[in-house]
C-alpha cells in the first residue's frame, strides 16, 4: 500500500489527480480496478487507458494531456513500472542468520546480516558478504565467494573458486563453476583436462533457473555487470559476457567466445566457439553463430515456421539449387548463342 | 504377479486362452518370456507375434483371428499395456508422514496421507493434499499448494504462490515458478520487474526433469489439465498451455505465447513471445515458431542433415538465389524480346 | 610443485634444460611465467614458444630443434598438458566416511573409502564401491550402483535402478534414471507407461551439469565406456550410445536412438526418435538428424548467421523456389521452342 505522492516521489515521477490515493497491487491496464496501478507505454493505448478504471496510471508525457485520472508522469513508463513493482509488493526475504540445520565450514565467513537457508553447505574459505541470501539446500565451494546483497534460491549449486558480485540474483537450479568440458583424445580415450580457472561474476548479473555456466580452464569464464542471463542457459568454459547483454532461455556459448557489452541473444541461439561478438549486436531466435561479429546489428538464422507441406517442398528445392544453378547458366549461355543466331539471322533477313 | 483372468478385469479386456496363466513383467514382444505380458499394435507384428514365446500379448481385434495362445484383446493396445505396467508392478513410494528431518512451517498444512522426504523444506501457508508424496530435498515455497495424489522427485524447486492440481507428476530438478525474465531497460542498466502472478498448474500435468516453468508478472503462468512435458523444457512467464497438449524435451516457450489444447510440440522447437497458436496444431522437432498460427495441421522449419559439403553447398546457394532471381528474370526479359525478334525475323523471312 | 624430472617421468616424456627445476601452476604459453608449465601443438606457435617466458613447455617433437628453454617433447602435447593437469594441482576431494547429517538406508553398501557428502539419501539396496566420492545433497535411489572411483558433484540425482560403473565423473544437478516420456492416448488423455527400464552407465563416464538421462522403458538405456556428456544434455528412454562418442552441450537425442562409437555431436543438436547412427560420425552443431546415418564422415544442417535483412531475403527466396523451378522450367522450354523457331527461321533465312 502506497500513497500516489509517496510513489511519485520516491519513483521522480509528478503525479496528475489525487496524490493520496492510495494502490496496492499492479495490474494490466485492461482489467485493474480502484487499488491497482498500470502503466502504458504510448498513445496507441490511449483508448484502452481511457476505458481503464485503475486507481493510478503510470503514462508517457505525451499523453498527459488526453487523459484523466491519477496519473504518474514518466519518460520511461515500463521501467517506472519495474521499478514501482518493488515498492508496491515487498519481496519475501528470509530472516539474517544461519539455520541450525545448515553446515558452515569453520573457515568460512559469514556476514551477520547474511542469510544462510536449511540444509546449506558453505565450505572452507567461501566468504558471504553483508545482505547475502543464500536459499535453503545451496552450496557454495571452497574459497568462492558472494557479494553484498546477493541472492541465491534454494538449490543453487556454487562450486569452488567462483568469485560473485554484489546484488546478483541466481534462480534455482543454477549451477556455476561446474567443470569445463575439455578433454584431449588420446590412448583411445579422452583425458580430461583439469579446470582450474574458477568463475568470475561481476556486480547486477541475474541468472536464470536450471542455468549453467562452467569455470575456466587455465584462466576464469567472465560474466561482467549487469548482465542477465534467462533460464536453461549454458555457458562453456572461457566464455566472457560483457556489459549488460541479456540472454533469453535455451541459449548455449561454446568455450572461449567473447560476447560484447549490451549485446542482445534471442532465445535457443547457439553459438560456436572461440568467436568475438562485438558491442551491441542484435541475434534473433535460434540463430547459429559460427564467425566472429564485428559490426553492430541485428543478425538472424532462424528458420520460420511453414505448414508441414510447403516446408517439405522448400528444402527439397533447397536441395536441388545446385541443378538450377547449372540450368540457369545453361539457359544463359543458349541465349546469348540464341542471340548471336538471331542477330544473324536477323542481319541476314535484314540484308536479304 | 497378477492373472489374466485378473489383467483383463481390471483393463476391461476379453481373455482368450488360459484365464489362470500369471504375468509378471512387461517385455518386448520379441524377447517376452513365460511369465511376461507384450503387446502389438497392428497386423505388421503377425510375423512375430506368432514367434513369440510371449506368456501373453495385447492384441486388437483385427489380429485376435489368427493369433493364438493367451491374449488379450484390445481396441489400443498400447493404452492397455500403458494401463498394464502399473498393475504389474507397483511403483516404488514413500510411506505416509513427514520425515523426521523435513522442516515443515507451522503455518502449512500437510494431510496425513502425505509423505514428505528427508531434508524437505515447507514454507508457511503451504498446504500438501491426501497422498501428495515430496521426494528428498524438495522446497515447497509459501503458500503453494499440491494437490492431491501428486508426486515430486526428489530435488524439486517450487516456488511460492504456485497452486498445483491433483495427480500431477514432476521429475527430480524442475523448477516451477521461478521468476520470469522480465526487465526494462533504464538508466544504462537492466531493471527487472518483480514477478508476482505465480503459476497454475491443473491436474494430471507430468513435468520432466530440469524443466523450469517461471512463473507470471502479474497474472499466473498457466498449464491446464492433463499438460505433459518432457526434460529440460523451458517455459516462460505468462505463458499458457492448453489442455492435453504433449510437449517434447528441449523445448522452449518465451513470454506470454498461448498455447492450444491438444497439441503436440516436436523436441528442441522454440516459440518466440506473444504467439497465439491454435488447438490440435502438431510441431515438428526443431522447428521455429516466430507467428501465431490459426489452423490446426501440421508444421515445421527443422532442417534435416546432410553430408557436410553437400549442405555447405545448400546455404551458400541459398545465399545467391537473390542474383539467381535477377538472372532468371533477365533471362525471361530476355526470352521475350528474342521472341519479338524472332518473330519479326520470322516474319520478316516469311515475308521475305 | 612438481620437478620437471618428476613430471616427464610421469607422463613418459623426455625434458631438455634443467629437468631440476620447479613448475606449479599450467598457464597459457602467452603469459606463463617461471613456475608455470605451459604447451604448444604445433610449428605455427613457434614464435609464441620463442617469446614465451614459461619455466617449461611440453613440444611436439618437429618444434625441439628451434626452440630452447625447458622442454618436455610429446607426441601428443595436448594430452600430455591433460594428463599434467591432474599432477600439478591435486583436485579437490572430501575424505572417507559418511557424513553425519547423510542418511544411509540400513539395506545399502557403503565401501569404506568411499565418501558420502551432507544431506546425502542413499536408498536401499544401494552400492557406493571403493573411493567414491558422493557430493552433498545427492540422492541414491534403491538398488543404484555407483562403481570404483566414481565421483557425484553436490546436488546430482539418482533414480532408482541405475548402474554406474567406475571412475565416472557427474556434474552438479544432473539427473540419471528420471522417467522416461512414454505415454498412450486413450479416454481423451495421457496414459503414462511406467518406465521399469533403470539405466546402464558403463566406465570411465561423464556427465555435465544439469544433463538429464531418462531410464528405459522396459529395456535399460545404455551409455557405453567413455563416453563425455556436456552440460543440459537430455537423453530419452532407450537411447544407446556407443563408446567414446562425445557429445557437446544442449543436444537433445529422442527415444530409441542408437549412436555408434567415436562419435562426435556439436552442441544443440537434436537427434530424432529410433534412428541408427553408425559409428565415427561427426555432426555440426545445430543440426537436426532426421534420417539414420550408416557412412561414416561430417554432417550439417545447422544455418549460419546473416544480417537480418539478407537472411530474411534468403528465406523469402526459399520460399519463392518452387515458382523459380517452374520459371526456369518454362524458359527451357520456351528455349527449345526458340531453338527450333531459329532454326527454322535461320534455315529459312538461309534458304532465301
Amino acid at each position: 500500500m502506497i500513497s500516489l505522492n509517496e510513489l511519485g516521489r520516491k519513483l521522480g515521477l509528478t503525479v496528475h489527480g489525487n496524490p493520496d490515493h492510495v494502490v496496492s497491487n499492479l495490474a494490466p491496464i485492461e482489467s485493474a480496478g480502484a487499488s491497482d496501478l498500470a502503466f502504458v507505454v504510448g498513445r496507441k493505448y490511449l483508448s484502452t487507458l481511457k476505458n481503464s478504471k485503475a486507481g493510478a496510471v503510470i503514462v508517457p508525457e505525451d499523453m498527459l494531456d488526453e487523459a484523466s485520472g491519477n496519473l504518474l508522469v514518466s519518460a520511461n513508463p515500463y521501467a517506472s513500472y519495474a521499478k514501482a513493482s518493488w515498492l508496491l509488493q515487498l519481496p519475501r526475504v528470509a530472516p539474517a542468520g544461519i539455520h541450525s540445520t545448515a553446515l558452515v565450514h569453520p573457515e568460512a565467513k559469514v556476514a551477520k546480516t547474511a542469510s544462510v537457508g536449511p540444509f546449506c553447505v558453505i565450505g572452507p574459505g567461501a566468504i558471504l558478504e553483508d545482505s547475502v541470501v543464500v536459499g535453503s539446500h545451496c552450496t557454495v565451494g571452497a574459497f568462492s565467494s558472494i557479494g553484498e546483497g546477493s541472492q541465491l534460491f534454494p538449490g543453487v549449486r556454487v562450486y569452488h573458486n567462483v568469485k560473485m558480485g554484489r546484488q546478483c540474483r541466481v534462480q534455482s537450479g543454477a549451477v556455476l563453476g561446474s567443470e569445463g568440458f575439455g578433454y584431449a583424445w588420446a590412448d583411445d580415450s579422452w583425458n580430461q583436462i583439469q579446470q582450474t580457472g574458477g568463475l568470475l561474476i561481476s556486480d547486477a548479473v541475474h541468472v536464470g533457473a536450471n542455468t549453467t555456466i562452467d569455470c575456466g580452464a587455465i584462466e576464469p569464464t567472465v560474466i561482467e555487470e549487469g548482465v542477465i542471463l534467462d533460464n536453461q542457459i549454458q555457458i562453456a568454459h572461457n566464455v566472457h559476457i560483457g556489459r549488460n547483454t541479456a540472454i533469453a532461455g535455451c541459449v548455449g556459448i561454446a568455450g572461449s567466445t567473447r560476447i560484447g557489452s549490451h549485446c542482445q541473444i534471442g532465445g535457443a541461439c547457439n553459438i560456436v566457439g572461440h568467436l568475438v561478438i562485438c558491442d551491441q549486436v542484435i541475434i534473433n531466435a535460434a540463430s547459429l553463430v559460427t564467425r566472429s561479429i564485428n559490426e553492430r546489428g541485428r543478425y538472424g538464422s532462424g528458420m520460420p515456421l511453414q505448414k508441414e507441406k510447403s516446408w517439405r517442398r522448400s528444402y527439397v528445392n533447397l536441395g536441388k539449387l545446385e541443378k538450377l544453378f547449372k540450368r540457369v547458366r545453361q539457359l544463359e549461355r543458349q541465349d546469348s548463342a540464341d542471340d548471336r543466331n538471331t542477330d544473324q539471322s536477323t542481319n541476314k533477313t535484314s540484308a536479304s
